[in-house]
């Protein structure tokens, strides 16, 4: 009876006022004081995340179904429901002391990326699905891109879930109980999508550097996401008292860790490319009192390029300073895990073009640019044509309470969002 | 009517069987699993630590006082009851993840000095008074010997407390509370002793070092304490996503603090002295997440030696590396600041040849010694005359799990302390 129509930039209006209302009111549920939002995946607040976004996912008659790790999915049938849809979304989990953007923008956006093609009479040919993905950040299990990893169908991830558990060593299994999922069994099977489930992934994201923003360019289209790579270190030496054991008697494993640190940093500045990166953003020191020589120390290394042998040679010279320095300092290299090593991903020809072409319809200036962060968009691009809209965010800044993007740039990407999804419901 | 006498080494014996047993069952009041000992100030295992020692106390006839904050008094009467009392102790907190020796030897060896006393029917002239001391380690409230210190008459301290937390943000007064004491107000002058209070204090403890155990020697007679120092570092950056932000865009104050740990060992092994030591025990990052820049870095230095003047100079040389370290990597140097720089102590020199008197009468093989840990002994010496008495402990292990002394070598450690007590009692 409907007849899927084409949709018009003009018809396109965005409810601002209610978005920002949805921003502020999910950034509420966070386990540390506003303005930093702290929400740790299947935590109570997490799991109240969820049933807000739901709730708002009904309100926008989109038909939900859930997984077993909890990656949501809310379907608006297209005239054609039996032809692969067109996708989107993004995450709202939070790494501690971060902000209310990132993630939650693709989300929310999503949402009301919907409301705005509804209130525009528009009609999707393919159906259109809005997809909240479990935990984007690695925070409480040490695996970035949890749900979006198993969607691609991740066997390696799924088996070992099994064997995961996290810093209280509650088990990955229990803990998506604790939330609701995985009740019936420990296969994840279930999760992974087939090839050619969608016809095209798109995510809209803040740009979490400081280029849009610095240029006034309102869109930022992505041809390409970063390769992304993070590793697990740890140092043993014997301790003991910081008073009572001589320098020459020591092998101090935080010593160790803290050169690792700077060998990280060194190695990155010598590739000779700005595109490189390396972050020690955890470092523990076990026992972790001041008059004790740490007998133990744990490091976290993130690393990326866009050009995936810089980044891997970057992680061999890592590795092999690790090696040096717990020589030269008699302590053991207990551990060197490559946690992930991920290949870069490039974005849809075609979708490319769908991106400029509402962009330019919308009279919105744009740039070409790549994702130096990563995002869901990378795993979901192995089973899926992908493409990403980045939007101004304040100074560049993320993962942070300082995290910002004004309302009127969110809106600006909701409805280039919209009008792509829209032209892509339609081939 | 009962005349105090000399005593002699011949009727001395230690009851071992009784005293491993409580080194044993006092272990067990821990935080963390054996064989570690966590026992943290004014905790739940802390309270139940001090009621064995009272009840050992008891046992031993001992009549008990607690002060505000804690310390503990357990008096034999002597026959002269006016006259200054001959004291000895030590402390039973344990920093977290270490052993079962390090002070407990100090509290039960003495108690179990004067049943020692008691049975070979020796009758004191001065009172002899065992004390445990309150929080001989800093990890609740990062003040170290806070007990001791008090008894010292440290205003300082008396008035910091009004203001000190700990690292939950609970204050010194209501952990106090919590556990007993500081039950009227926050007014701490109950506890300063007045200089002249005892005759002399000794403290029993285990070496911390691996010297008497190399060279076969049962007592350590020590005729110094080296004089320590701890300082607290806050470095402040930016923070930032660990892909997005490029590095020469980052002020990275994990970087920082790793800059400032290796100076710290450059510092101590450029003093040119052997006896000159420093260690960071704790290095934290904000917000800790593998996939943030460092946005603040805390670090903890203790840093001794037995020239107060040439470790006052590293002490310089660490503040102006922090300073240099800050500036070059354009982040904040948010705190520099000397919790504490306490001056060595010398041991008295009639209690020197008590010691020395007595682990000649009782055949047992002596060395004079530095300490390079610091003591309750450290501050009670600006009270009273002190001494301290050393035993070996397996290679010098200590703050770890590993620490061990024979109880032959804590036996011979407990009749030296009990005949140097003797002697002193009839001074
Ligand atoms: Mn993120
Ligand atoms: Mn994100
Ligand atoms: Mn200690
Ligand atoms: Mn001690």
């Amino acid at each position: 009876t409907h007849e899927s129509q084409s949709c018009s930039a003009s018809a396109l209006s965005v409810d601002t006022e209610s978005l920002q209302r949805q921003i502020d009111e999910l950034s509420t549920f966070s386990d540390t004081p506003a303005p930093s939002v702290t929400r740790i995946l299947y935590s109570e607040k997490d799991v109240l995340a969820r049933r807000y976004i739901k709730n708002l996912m009904g309100l926008a008659g989109l038909s939900i179904r859930e997984d077993a790790v909890g990656n949501i999915f809310g379907r608006w049938n297209g005239n054609d429901p039996e032809i692969p849809p067109v996708a989107t979304g993004s995450h709202v989990d939070a790494i501690p002391y971060s902000g209310k953007y990132d993630g939650v923008v693709g989300v929310l956006g999503a949402i009301e990326a919907v409301n705005v093609l509804r209130r525009s009479g528009f009609k999707p040919k393919r159906s259109l699905e809005v997809i909240l993905f479990t935990s984007e950040e690695p925070t409480r299990f040490g695996i970035s891109c949890l749900g979006s990893r198993l969607l691609a169908g991740s066997e390696p991830l799924a088996d070992a879930l099994r064997r995961t558990v996290d810093g209280h060593n509650v088990s990955f299994f229990d803990a998506a109980r604790s939330a609701g999922y995985a009740q019936d069994r420990d296969d994840l099977s279930s999760v992974f999508l087939k090839k050619g489930s969608y016809s095209a992934f798109l995510e809209l994201h803040i740009e979490q550097g400081p280029l849009l923003e610095e240029e006034g360019t309102s869109i930022g289209i992505v041809t390409a996401i970063a390769a992304p790579a993070s590793i697990k270190v740890d140092f043993e030496g014997n301790g003991g008292h910081a008073g009572a054991v001589l320098m020459p008697y020591r092998n101090d494993a935080g010593l160790a860790a803290a050169e690792l640190a700077l060998a990280v940093e060194e190695h990155v500045l010598q590739s000779g490319s700005i595109d490189t990166v390396g972050t020690v953003g955890i470092l523990d020191l076990h026992p972790g009192a001041i008059n004790s020589i740490p007998s133990k120390a744990h490091i976290e290394i993130d690393t990326r390029d866009i050009d995936e042998k810089r980044r891997n040679s970057v992680i061999e010279k890592i590795h092999h300073s690790a090696i040096t320095i717990a020589k030269a300092r008699k302590v053991k290299l207990s551990e060197f895990r490559i946690v992930n090593q991920d290949p870069p991903a490039l974005s849809d020809e075609s979708i490319i073009k769908a991106m400029e072409d509402a962009s330019e319809e919308l009279n919105l200036t744009r740039k070409w640019m790549i994702s130096r962060a990563y995002h869901d968009s990378l795993f979901m691009a192995r089973v899926s044509p992908m493409g990403m809209i980045f939007i101004p965010c304040y100074k560049g800044y993320s993962h942070k309470p300082e995290e910002y993007a004004s309302i009127e740039n969110i809106a600006d990407g909701v409805k280039v969002l919209a009008l792509t999804m829209a032209k892509l419901s339609l081939k």
